[in-house]
């Protein structure tokens, strides 16, 4: 099992990353001085395939344990589920001293991140990640929330997890979509920080997709600690953390004009991130063989990076300034400079935005 | 016009009280770096007093103004107001920049508080409280939250204000019953921490009560002081912070069982502070003395301080035992040992309670 290290202060934490650990959850958090009143969120999916073995191993360690399941699916992440956890929460008498456990992906994380950082002024959150971009993104970092309907992620806290524990077995279940959908956040890291994780994608291709133990884990554990030493420096997002949002000015704008249902997140990212190292070719900070590598390793694992001829450009730059990223209309971008490394562009000209859309 | 400090390190703020001073809110908030989209969260009764001159300022400072009025009273402090207050400021596309000005009392300060530390994960809030319980406690210190038909602030955040803005002239619209409900948290703060300010309100009633503008800026000064030296010792009530719901125990369970309709909070805290007082007499903890001479102080500032009879014993210990200060079923109670000192007492025993109840 590896472990990293969030250093935040008094919020600082733990990221496990291990295979075959999820039985041994109940364990570890009897260690962490909670009430006995604890609570698992999950949806119906990943509640059948783990649901058992992460409660029975809670209920051994004496737990008093509930469970909240979410449906399935982003369109539910959203205040009217809040309302229903914290209804469950109060029915269940949980207090301050309890905690909450989210086991799923994304939308789980961060609904149970943001109940746990509003319920009773805060208690304790921990991060049981399934799937591979809340293992290498969402479930590190301790940003939660949910949307509303005129913006994703509007509503929501900064709220540090306790502890993070990652079994990479429950990658096994994910469809494959949705693990090409994390490795465009792995390559992210290996685009904005780390040359090297990047030449260990380009050079295992084969082991990484396969769930070679090894391989997966590593790329892990490294995106991990990239974000923990990113996180560590800038908590909150007022300067460092934002080099994280690398593909995501355009992503979000592609998952947004498309309604959130034709690409996943990494897609739009993975998309987001070409479409950004092209713009900064465009204004002359990258060179265009850094640019190339990147869309090859994007095509290499079968991800998305060219923007299709039916989204119009118009709707996406009109999306980018709507983004909650965009202070006082300026568009902000993360651009690639070489693999490894980046900077923040916080009023890039229009006309080079729009030329960098197009093919 | 005075001026105290809370030091929260990278959240420390000032708190100003003064007079005739809500012309200067624009001037003053110009210094904060916020980005021109602003919002002020007021009820029609404060707005209508005070919106003009509030609003007037701030745009004269060069502010994008947005008004967003709540209907006025405790019943509207819930998860509805605050998605009606997440979809005006979406609407009005205010940004990571902005911030909320809270024009009000507590219900208006807690609301405004939740709102900027759960929109976009957390922006600016100012606070401009009307009340002279907000002006000495709810303003201060960072506790935010709405309640749910289960219990009183379920749900909230820890989240300190930019700056509080305390002007004295606000209270001569305050009802009469209103400014005592505000002064027995003052008379809390003497108890807990101060014999001076205790004796200082013992001898100065006449001047307190007429609104004399030295006597009155001086108890909320050292009110505020009071409640900064313990916020910054202990922000998110993990020791010391406690002392500060000396009364609360026992008050609150008032205000549930009579379903917040017969007395305003300062009411039930004053009713608390007496019988936790008598509590910690019989418990050998007090002299009986230093008792009477709290009793004395409510009941000549015309506060209550008997439990009426038909208020039911056990409905109020049961209702002790679901408070969210209660954990693992133990009652916790603030028991002064004399004027200017209390001592925490985590499981007083049940019985002691009980008999305390009675006459």
């Amino acid at each position: 099992m590896k472990k990293i290290r969030v250093e935040l202060a008094e919020r600082s934490y733990d990221i496990f990353i291990g295979s075959n650990m999820l039985d041994g959850t109940g364990a570890k958090l009897s260690l962490f001085g909670l009430s006995p009143k604890i609570a698992l969120i999950s949806n119906p999916t990943v509640f059948a395939l783990y649901g058992e073995l992460v409660a029975g191993s809670l209920k051994k360690a004496g737990f008093d344990l509930h469970t909240v399941i979410i449906p399935d699916g982003e369109e539910y992440k959203d205040l009217r589920q809040m309302q229903n956890i914290y209804d469950e929460l109060l029915k269940q008498k949980l207090d301050r001293s309890s905690g909450l456990i989210a086991l799923g992906g994304g939308v789980i994380g961060d609904i149970t991140g943001f109940a746990a950082s509003t319920y009773m002024r805060g208690i304790s959150c921990i991060q049981v990640p399934t799937t591979l971009l809340a293992q290498v993104d969402s479930s590190v970092g301790g940003k939660t929330g949910v949307n509303h309907r005129l913006g994703k992620n509007m509503i929501g806290t900064f709220w540090q997890p306790r502890l993070v524990w990652i079994d990479v077995e429950t990658l096994k279940s994910l469809p494959k979509r949705e693990l090409l959908a994390g490795l465009a956040e792995v390559i992210k890291y290996g685009v904005i920080y780390d040359g090297a994780l990047f030449a260990f994608l380009e050079s295992n291709r084969e082991k990484v997709l396969g769930l070679d133990n090894e391989a997966i884990m590593h790329i892990i554990k490294r995106s991990c600690e990239i974000k923990a030493a990113i996180v560590s420096k800038d908590e909150r997002e007022a300067g460092l953390r934002a080099i994280l949002n690398y593909g995501h000015t355009i992503g979000h704008a592609v998952e947004t004009v498309t309604g959130y249902t034709r690409y996943l997140h990494g897609e739009g990212v993975a998309i987001g991130m070409y479409l950004e190292a092209r713009l900064s070719q465009m204004l002359d900070l990258a060179d265009k063989d850094q640019v190339l590598r990147i869309k090859s390793l994007l095509d290499s694992y079968g991800l998305p990076s060219e923007l299709p001829d039916d989204i119009d450009k118009d709707s996406l730059l009109l999306s980018m300034q709507l983004d909650k990223k965009t202070v006082a209309g300026k568009l902000k971008f993360v651009l690639p400079e070489k693999i490894g490394k980046v900077r923040i562009e916080k009023g890039a000209p229009e006309e080079a935005v729009r030329e960098s859309l197009q093919k």
